[in-house]
């Protein structure tokens, strides 16, 4: 508590999430505290209560935690041993450690789904890198015999070089994998590969009483791995729609979750499969900010806070987000009058442009689907200066 | 400019309509820096970048709007040769010094709209508190003998004692405030008192090149000269409606306004007179927040960028804004919840809560509109502590 009696929220990181956290906090009274390796991450720049040093930390962790009422994370690289000792004095932390660990460790949370009855490919973990190339590419192989090539393996925490999913065609691609994880020392789990038509996504906010609420299920378009658009709601089979809403309420009540759980699937055919979950407000649920009634950033914060959820309403027919991915090293600023001209959201992160960045998002909303996505990659387009 | 190429916007006072511009301005990249007068008030205590110093003294003006790309307004106490010190600067201000005066002096203003056929009651300055109490006194009883009584006296710029307006009954009422004023030093004027049936308010976001867009038309309701409710939009006859849209709008234009500027108007009979305008974001366009497209806080930015402004279109079929005003000074946090739990939006100003203070306002959408506002009146009466 502040001294006028206004809660403390600390957030283990200052990336975008944080920032757009502290936007949405800032009508609730709520007083943010940032954990922040740089002062000029993106949330560091507009928070009041910045304070510097490492995630991987548990003195920093603990020290930063002390006079915060609730401490949530704004992504998963968080030691936690640190969060263990963060609990230990008292201050609740969401989402929990153990709720963490789904997001953190994905053969974990592949063996718990697959136990529950939640339908995720086949998968198995891999022997760890101690046991040599030759055994890792043997176990790869054994798996494809089963389930057909291609496979896809994935680092079981984390990843190397920016990336932890690979799709392999073949034993060739296994062993030159398997040679470069061992070498990494990185666990992998292999699994089948699902024939993807769409990739949706379903955000729910949870409260630690299990009151939850469940937002608009998306198509989230990806291109090379990358997530372009969001499409709220997701143009697909309603019985989809239905049983997509039934999963993330599944998963959040498995995982325990408290704050957003965002559960990524794959639609092949009439099946929908289990891809990733996070445990913490998601690029797919941007489009909240302008979209819905209740932000999954301000659904986050009165979550941890155990507070009432608010309604996540839709606020116009058809809502799309499209990331803004830099082009050039431009200052965005000039460029924005041009976007703003065509009347959508535009969310900077107060990061200077870079070939490839993540800069930011615009939301566009209306009536007629097409005229809405079309006015959402103009916009971008005009931003990030492709246009 | 930062130096990654955002813009640089100064605000000079740090109360809640700075707070809540903060919030507005994360989206859109701007990097705002506040003029405050102490490191609590209630935008300081989320702001990234504070300056300490007063809004009376040229030098922290000059000094604060240093590295500003373009210097706006919390409030109209400042001071107006230190606002042209800055113009002075190369340094842009917003709204103008001499749109500015419109606001600060009541005499100026009156004067100047009644030149351009605005509708504002008759009115006359009164002698200067040099010439003496009877000399002020007698003004009041030839104006009334003219006009009638009551006669409404105001303070030409700012009042005393937090008092700025008087209904003035008889001459003796007159003989009291004339002694009163003249021992203050305070210029008058005198106006008719108009039979008030209703107060309506329109609020313009007005560019530099004049393209302008204008609110819904809202009915303030008022009890002892404090703003209780804001009810979007106002339920009056549409050609009150559209003669106040005109009127906001010739307004702006005459003031050469950049940025908000909101018209408070009297409803008698099927006339409108103007009571009061303001050149900055103003509590009647609170319900903007949640109210509509784009608030009044994020079009009073972009205005005085001088970017496209954004949609004032409403998002439900009516919006109501109920001041929280404190009872007691007990916490708010704890009593949060209950209110959240009605679906409303509460606005908090980060201000321990005492008898009588301004520390926020709810905001409640809906069909209905007796049942927004109930709606809207109960959850206030939560938050305050006075359900």
């Amino acid at each position: 508590m502040t001294p006028d009696g206004f809660p403390v929220v600390g957030i283990v990181g200052a990336g975008q999430l944080a920032r757009m956290m502290v936007q949405e906090s800032v009508p609730l009274g709520i007083a943010l505290r940032l954990l922040a390796e740089r002062a000029d991450d993106s949330a560091a720049r507009i928070g009041a209560d910045v304070v510097l040093g490492s995630p991987d930390s548990v003195d920093d962790l603990v020290r930063f935690a002390q006079g915060c009422d609730v401490v949530t994370l704004d992504h998963e690289l968080v030691n936690i041993e640190g969060l263990e000792a963060i609990a230990a004095t008292g201050v609740a932390v969401h989402p929990r450690p153990d709720t963490l660990l789904y997001a953190k460790d994905k053969l974990h949370q592949r063996a718990r789904f697959a136990q529950a009855g939640l339908p995720v490919p086949a998968f198995a973990g891999l022997p760890s890198p101690a046991r040599g190339a030759d055994s890792v590419a043997a176990a790869i192989v054994a798996f494809a015999v089963v389930h057909g090539w291609p496979v896809v393996a994935k680092a079981q925490r984390g990843g190397y070089d920016g990336r932890g999913v690979w799709v392999l065609a073949d034993e060739r691609a296994a062993t030159v994998l398997a040679r470069e994880s061992v070498e990494h020392g990185t666990d992998l789990l292999v699994e089948q590969c699902v024939p993807i038509e769409r990739e949706i996504a379903v955000l729910v906010a949870r409260r630690p009483n299990g009151e939850a609420v469940v937002y608009p299920v998306v198509e989230t378009v990806q291109r090379d791995g990358i997530c372009h658009e969001v499409i709220a709601p997701a143009p697909i089979a309603g019985t989809l729609i239905d049983e997509a809403c039934d999963l993330g309420l599944r998963i959040a009540a498995l995982v325990q979750a408290t704050g957003i759980v965002a559960t990524e699937l794959f639609v092949a055919g009439d099946r929908l499969w289990i891809n990733e979950i996070a445990t913490r407000p998601h690029n797919s649920g941007h489009f909240s900010l302008n979209g819905c009634a209740t932000s999954q950033f301000e659904n986050h914060l009165r979550a941890v806070l155990d507070w009432p959820l608010g309604a996540p309403d839709l606020l116009a027919p058809h809502v799309v987000m499209t990331n803004l991915l830099g082009v050039d090293a431009e200052p965005l600023a000039p460029r924005l009058p041009a976007a703003l001209a065509l009347g959508v959201y535009p969310h900077l992160y107060g990061k200077a442009s870079r070939p490839g960045r993540k800069i930011g998002h615009v939301n566009a909303l209306g009536d007629d689907l097409e005229e809405v996505r079309a006015r959402a990659v103009r916009a971008a387009a005009l931003i990030v200066g492709g246009g």
